[in-house]
């Protein structure tokens, strides 16, 4: 399934954005090439879209969360750079080219790493939002990225509470590694959005809270599954690593259909999770089957 | 030279609330572990120290600086644990004690590293502060935290303009590396002291800001010394490692006599600078003769 013009609509506008960000972090020139090779790597960009389209269906005009598209995808970037570490994943490949740290060395792949999860903040506060949504916005990245982490940890590490079932283990991986940085961007793009004199700014904030944590688990139990099926042509990265590496992962534990089934019900649940904002959230619903559907 | 106890006074204090920010990261508890072990090693503690004698120097009283206290030792004790690894400057030994990858391996040295940096944008945005604060704050860390990464890189992996002398080169990686977070240190407990109704408020800054450069350069020179002259014992880690790393450094390019005579130099820049701040600056030049003479 091909994504529909109305949800892509902003793309290019962030692209824009994100390539500016870098050209301010001029130097030195080998750390600011290293950092563009990672965050401007061709990429689905679906934590800026969720931000934008989050911060319209709270009643903004969607321009105003580019400060927050830039900075969460620094932060997605800068943890692909260091998930694909030898000491990590061991990854080569990534969105079809050599991953960093097989680019330009290990060491450059760490620092570019670090430099683009603080340039995540530095483009929170850089003047151009008011202090009150810098750091409204810098508290959510920060939650967003500390889930990410103890997701990576609990995926990689283990540490993870015994008295879960396999399957609620699973879910506590995904909500982490991939579900709190997901919801983070819903958060932050509605903060972007909503007006001070909204009477419903709690209850649109809530509802897209919780379209993000739906929205996040679904997208990593798509993820799973890709992992099985891809081919690393079509994916674009090395496919069946999950099972390689022993993760948990929800097709693993639970089986294909089941698999299925639970994609159905948290694409459900994120459909409901919008009903507040109904009337504002048509390219949001374009965005979960999308990302329901989506084969890479 | 033992330090004067005016210098060490809050440094109680400073342990505390370095102890209570991880408290606050408790899951999940390998990664807490992890973070404890690098944030809270035996340390001099400079960069929080200068925070919160800067905040004193610009009118302040000390303790409203210990979110930045925290949050700019958060950024250091990260730095020494990712320029620890493998594939950058592969220590064994920090503070006495085995590296975070020796003891916890080398992912979770990797990640908690990560956390440490995002904790510390974390403890600038919790509400403690007000918002125009957390954010001036957040945007000093960066600064401070983005030269640091440039100088690890210079100092890595070279990229140095050409037309530098050698040893215009290693002030500026010295001044990059070491400097650009000692300043951050400084201009983030001068943020945090002054008032605005201060109608010096913006010389007190200035004149913080210049202090926290030379003493940031000499703190680093004086480094580069104790490297060549300390024993591994009393340094509490690998020593002469400058050497064998090739590295480029201040004794190893204009010989240990001229070394001397710019310790000299920065240590009386330092305390010219601190001329407007003359009556409040008494323990911040205390702690410049701590810093000139220091031998670990």
């Amino acid at each position: 399934m091909s994504a529909p013009a109305s949800l892509l609509e902003p793309l290019s506008r962030i692209e824009r954005a994100l390539e500016r960000s870098i050209t301010a972090q001029a130097t030195p020139a080998n750390l600011a090439d290293a950092m563009a090779y990672a965050l401007l790597a061709p990429g689905k960009r679906v934590r800026p879209l969720l931000a934008w389209h989050a911060c319209v269906a709270a009643g903004g005009a969607g321009p105003e969360s580019l400060p927050a598209c830039v900075a969460i995808e620094c932060v997605h970037a800068f943890s692909l750079v260091h998930d694909d570490l030898p000491a990590m994943d061991d990854d080569d490949l990534r969105r079809g080219r050599p991953t960093l740290h097989i680019a330009r060395g290990e060491a450059m792949a760490i620092l570019a790493g670090d430099a683009l999860l603080a340039m995540a903040f530095g483009e929170l506060t850089d003047g151009r939002l008011s202090p009150e949504l810098g750091v409204a916005l810098s508290r959510e990245l920060f939650e967003g990225t500390r889930g990410m982490i103890a997701g990576q940890v609990f995926d990689t590490l283990g540490d993870l509470p015994d008295q879960l079932s396999a399957l609620d283990q699973v879910r506590l991986i995904h909500a982490s590694k991939t579900g709190a940085l997901i919801t983070a961007a819903c958060r932050m793009g509605a903060l972007c959005g909503l007006r001070r004199d909204d009477p419903g700014a709690a209850q649109t904030f809530e509802a897209l809270t919780e379209f993000g944590r739906h929205v996040g688990l679904m997208f990593q139990v798509v993820d799973d599954l890709l992992d099985l099926t891809a081919t690393p042509e079509h994916a674009g990265k090395r496919t069946r690593k999950d099972d390689a590496a022993g993760k948990r992962t929800f097709p693993g534990v639970a089986g294909v259909e089941e698999t299925q089934r639970e994609i159905a019900r948290l694409r459900s649940a994120a459909v409901a999770a919008l009903e507040p904002v109904q009337a504002r959230a048509g390219v949001l619903r374009e965005l979960i089957e999308w990302l329901a559907a989506r084969t890479k």
